[in-house]
Parts: C-alpha cells; structure tokens; sequence
C-alpha cells in the first residue's frame, strides 16, 4: 500500500495465515506441525469474538446436513467426522482443554404432516446416498429422547452425527498454536493479500512464503483477489442454560427443518439457527429470537424453562454451491466457505491444507477447488 | 455491629437515604432542596444497575393501572402524574439532562372476546372510580395508532396515561443531586438501619439526624426493621430498537392484559413486563421472552422487526396491599414498596417525604402508613 512500509522485523515466516477462527487456527496448528513457520493474524483478540465459530452451534453433522446437491460437502464431511476423535484428542493432549466432544447422536423431528413427510423424502435421499438413518416412530423418539413433545409426528436418528463445543476448540488450538510456536497476532487487520505476503490495514507490510485466507465471511472484504466467491450468511442463535441443580435438558442433538438444540456438558443448551442475507449485519431481531422458541419449544418443551444465557449472531461464509474453498487460487491458498460446515470441515480441512503447504500432494477433490468459479471470480 | 466501628469522618448529616434508586435520588434531592444536608449510600454504582428503575419501563399510568381494590393508590398516582411535568422541567433544568418526558397517552387494547370482556370492565370500573376513558372501535384505535394489528377486538384510550425514560431520570437525579451537595456513596451495602444512623456491611457507621429507607425489593432485606412487608415481584423486560433510519413504531403506550410497549423518544422500545414471584432471582428465561414476544407481536406486528438490543429482569417491591409504605415506622422514615408505581409515584413521594424530613406534616393517606401492617411487621 504504501512504498515506506515499515521493514519486516524477524525472518520472514514459511506461511502467514489470516483469520483466527477455528479453521485458521487449526490450519496455522497443523503448519506448524509440519515444521513450517506459521505467523496468524486476526483482526480481534484470540479467541476471536466475531468468528463465526464463536457463535456456532458445533454439530459435527454430516448425515443430517447432507443434501442432494453437495454429494461432494457430504463426503468430505463424513471423511472429517470420523477425524474428529483424534483430533479432539491430540488437541486436548496439546492444550490441556476439553474441548466437549460428545457422541451424543442427532434425532431429526418433524413436527406436522408436511414436515413428516419431508423427514420420509430426507430418510430416501439418506439411503440413496449410502448414508442410512434409522426412521423412528413418536413414541420410539421420545424413548431415546424423553424431552420431545408428545405431539413430534415422526423421527429419524443419525447416531453418529455428534456434537463439540466451538469455543473450547478455538480456546484450545489457541493454546495449542502457542506452545507450538505459531506467532499469533491479534488486532492484525489484514487489508490484502498476494502470493508474497500481506499487507496489514496499518500500512504494514507481512512477507510470507505462502498466503492461506482463512478469515471465513470476511474473506471477500480482503483485498488481492477480486470477485472472491464468498458471502456472508446471517444466523441468529440462543444460549440457554438449566438452573443450577437441574438435570440436563437433552441427550441428543435435536433438529427440526430451521433449527436445532445442541447441548453441552456444562448444562448449557445452544438453539439455532436463523438463515439470513442481510450482508455483515450481526444485530439479533425479535423475529429471529421469536420464532426459534416458538419452534423449539413446540418440540422440546422444556426449552421454555431454561435461562436465557444470551442471544447472538454470526455470518456463516458461503459459496455459491454451499461447497467450501479448498486449495490454491492465483497462487494464494483459500481455506473458506465452510458456510454452515466449518466445524465439522475443521480436522479435514486443516489436515488437507497442511500436506499442501507441505508440498504434498493434499488429494483434494476438485469440487472444492477455487478455480470451480474461475468464471466468476477473474 | 462492632464496638470498633470506626468514628465517622466529617458531621453528621441531618438524612441519610438507603437506596440509590429512583425513589431514594429524588427523596435526597427535595430533602436536599429544603436545606437539610443529605448522604445516600447505593450499594452498586450510581446510577445504579441494580436498581428496579434502571429496568423500569417508565410509565406514568394511573388511569391504565386503577385497580378497584387499590382507590388509594389512584389517587396518589393521580396527584403525582400531575407534579410530572414540573418535576421533570425542574430536573432537566437542574441537571442539564432531558429525562425523556413524553406526553404520548396510553391505548389497552384486547386481543379476543375474553380480553374484549375484561377492557369493558374496566372501563366501567374507570367510570365509577371518576376517572373515564373513551371506549374506541378497533378501526378508530388504529387510526390513533396504525401499527395495531387488524385483529384487536376492543379498546380503550387513557390520554393522559404518559411516560418517562427511568433510567435517563436517574442519571439526571444523580447530576441533580451532586450539584445540590447532597454525598453521594457508592459501593456502600447497608447492613442495617436504626433511628439514629446505619452500619455499612463492612461495620462502618453513619450516624444521621434522620433515616430514610428506600432500597425497593431490598428493603427486607436490611437489618433493623425486622418483618418489613417488602418482597420482591420479577419482571422480566425486553428493549427493542427500531433500525437507523426507520419510522419510530409507536406514538402511543400500548398495553394489554399480561404486558405493554413503552415507546422511546430515540427510537428504542420498551415491552414488558413478566410478573413473577421469585424472589431475588434476576434471570431472564426462555419461556418470558418467547411469551413477550409472541403477545406483543400479535397486537403490534411491527415488534417482530425491531432488533433485540437487550432483555432483563428487575424486581418490583411489592407490598401484601400493593400500596406503597411512606412515613415514620419505628423512628425510620420509610419510602418503599412502590410496587409497579414507583416511577410514576417518584415526584408525590419525593414531595411528602421531603417535606416530612423537614418536620412538616406531609399529610400522607393512613392508607400508606406502615402502622398499618403493624400486626403483620412487628
């Protein structure tokens, strides 16, 4: 940006990452691990409070996401799913954080004819995908599962669709990068990027041997590569807690078509989620917090008798195809657009995206290269 | 508490006030203004956060409030309604703060036969207490307020049911009262009072001509005055906001059996209010804020698409009459238990108390003479 920028004080690093949520911090750990020189900037402080990881639920859902359409989002989700295990484990070994990882399986609900009918279609399309799920009667759901509303009229149970807890990862790989040796710097501002380094919103310049873009929905506001395909997807959610001495609300992760619950061990209940366009705005609404208890409280009931804990927003990145970002493009290398999957897509994508900055060959479906929208982003 | 209380720096006041809400502010400032030295101690901030009038709603609505078994308190809240105006030009002139009177009127709406039902009562109630309110066809009640929803049964208009920015109040008492000299405490918890002083938590004592008692729900819970009827009513609030450059939502206070919408001046929105007996319990729950919403919505659609900036909870400090306690029990001057009134009954209590301090006879009703509840508090 400016020809008297400041010299670069230090040996430039083998790679800088930018952004700090949970797909940039476990990218920068894996690096690192690599034997690389990693350097991360994030624009808030560490953990970042305005990641969207901060916010998000953390389903590791892959057989409940899946979709018709993203048969590829489905693969890579379920190679990723069954990453998570050790992945918790190495990360929970290297920071001394739990990070709550819980197999506690995922029951899909549907709450009139209308929407029993589309659990039946999502059933078939399951079976079609080589991913079958367990149709249940009412009555079988609320065996497995006795918070659900007598009125659920039917069910489908993914037992291994599990659940962690994204704030306690992002704490955890925060320290993990430290003691690894990761520089990370926080209150970095990244302004741009180029295959040689990045420039910083203070005019500073940051050399690197390779650039990854991890900064999730505000990886299109970074300068250096024009027409990137990300955008940002609004989503409201609910932090709710039991009273203290009360026994858990629920076993299970429950969704429901436009929302879900996802407990936690410490008690606490997350419920979302909204789907918005309503480009960086992270305001929580009336409506937004409306219609997720009215909704989740006709199927869990007892939703209505926990503490509101707190009401939140964050923008999910996505993609034109809902298929993330994964590999090189204009010799900067992306690692975005997880749009409602980057929890999940965390141990896979940073496992990839290390062997690439490795020079390995990081076997990466071509459904998620960049150049996929290479029409659209030159 | 202790014989080794330390002696206490400078003279001693004539009043002390206990309580560094919107009643003990305005008690300090008239007793203040009538030449008597004053010190309140708040056991928070000031303005203080903890205080019912930081979460009040603001409404000045005698009419709106008339309960037939309360005449009493009609016609206290009547005679303050009208010292508003004066009150609230005063202490904007004294403090340089605009207090957000707003001479907006009240509509009390029914959403169905059954509320339809009860507003007729009440207006027939209102008859015979001589205060009459004008019945209004649903189509005329939305042309004096559009955002109504189609769908309202009945109404009534009470036009000069007004109201007040609480916490804007407050923060012009505390300038008010600095600038009078009245000392001001903060961080100083009240242990227990007696006729000729009180003791700090932390064994500190403040002698003082006069005693003043005006901590709200957390009257009772001073030491002194064993058996005070004061327990605490939750009432859990929500303040929404219109967007940047939208049309404000409402010209008028809307209220409807189980809750209201306070409109403010900048745009922000009031609704409230839950009526929970739950002791000091501050949480804000799940099941409020759903049927907050859920009611509001349904009379004012519009409420949906406000954003949510923040929901709270505050505790009324009831009385077994509902009427507030105001004058001389056990040699301690109480002014407490203003219940859903103490905004509104803020300038009437300021007035009589000041002007009992000063040893002139405020002719308080017997109806709010804590003798009255002799038997029960002794």
């Amino acid at each position: 940006m400016s020809s008297a920028s400041p010299t670069p004080a230090g040996p430039t690093p083998d790679v800088v990452v930018v952004g700090g949520g949970i797909v940039g911090l476990a990218v920068a750990w894996r690096a690192r691990a690599r034997g690389l020189s990693v350097t991360l900037c994030e624009r808030g402080g560490l953990p970042s409070y305005v990641a969207a990881s901060h916010v998000a639920a953390g389903m590791l859902a892959p057989v409940a996401e899946a979709d018709a359409q993203e048969r590829a989002v489905l693969t890579l989700g379920l190679d990723s799913a069954v990453r998570w295990p050790a992945f918790a484990q190495e990360l929970q070994e290297a920071s001394g954080i739990d990070v709550g990882y819980r197999t506690c399986g995922t029951l899909v609900v549907a709450r009139d004819r209308d929407e029993a009918e589309h659990v039946d279609r999502e059933i078939r399309l399951r079976e079609a995908l080589g991913v079958p799920v367990a149709r249940l009667l009412p009555s079988a759901a609320r065996r497995l599962e006795p918070a659900l509303a007598p009125a659920i009229r039917s069910a489908f149970h993914a037992p291994a669709d599990h659940a962690v807890d994204p704030r306690a990862v992002c704490e955890a790989l925060v320290v993990a990068c430290e003691r690894a040796g990761v520089v990370l710097r926080t209150g970095a501002s990244v302004a741009s990027v180029a295959p040689g380094g990045i420039t910083l919103a203070d005019g500073e310049r940051v050399p690197a041997g390779r650039v990854v873009l991890a900064a999730g929905a505000w990886s299109a506001r970074v300068e250096g590569l024009p027409g990137l395909c990300v955008r940002p997807v609004k989503g409201q959610l609910l932090r709710l807690k039991a009273r203290a001495g009360e026994a858990p609300l629920l076993d299970h992760v429950v969704r429901w078509d436009g929302g879900y619950l996802v407990p936690r061990a410490d008690g606490c209940v997350v419920l979302g989620a909204t789907m918005e366009d309503r480009g960086y705005d992270t305001t929580v609404t009336a409506l937004g917090v409306y219609e997720l208890l009215r909704d989740a409280g006709e199927l869990v009931p007892g939703v209505l008798e926990l503490d509101l804990e707190a009401a939140m927003a964050g923008l999910r990145p996505a993609t034109p195809d809902n298929a993330p970002l994964l590999g090189a493009w204009q010799d900067v290398v992306l690692a975005c657009g997880h749009h409602r999957n980057g929890v999940l897509l965390t141990p896979v994508t940073a496992d990839r995206i290390g062997t690439l900055l490795a020079n390995e060959d990081p076997g990466i479906d071509p459904a998620f290269a960049p150049s996929r929208f290479a029409k659209v982003m030159a």
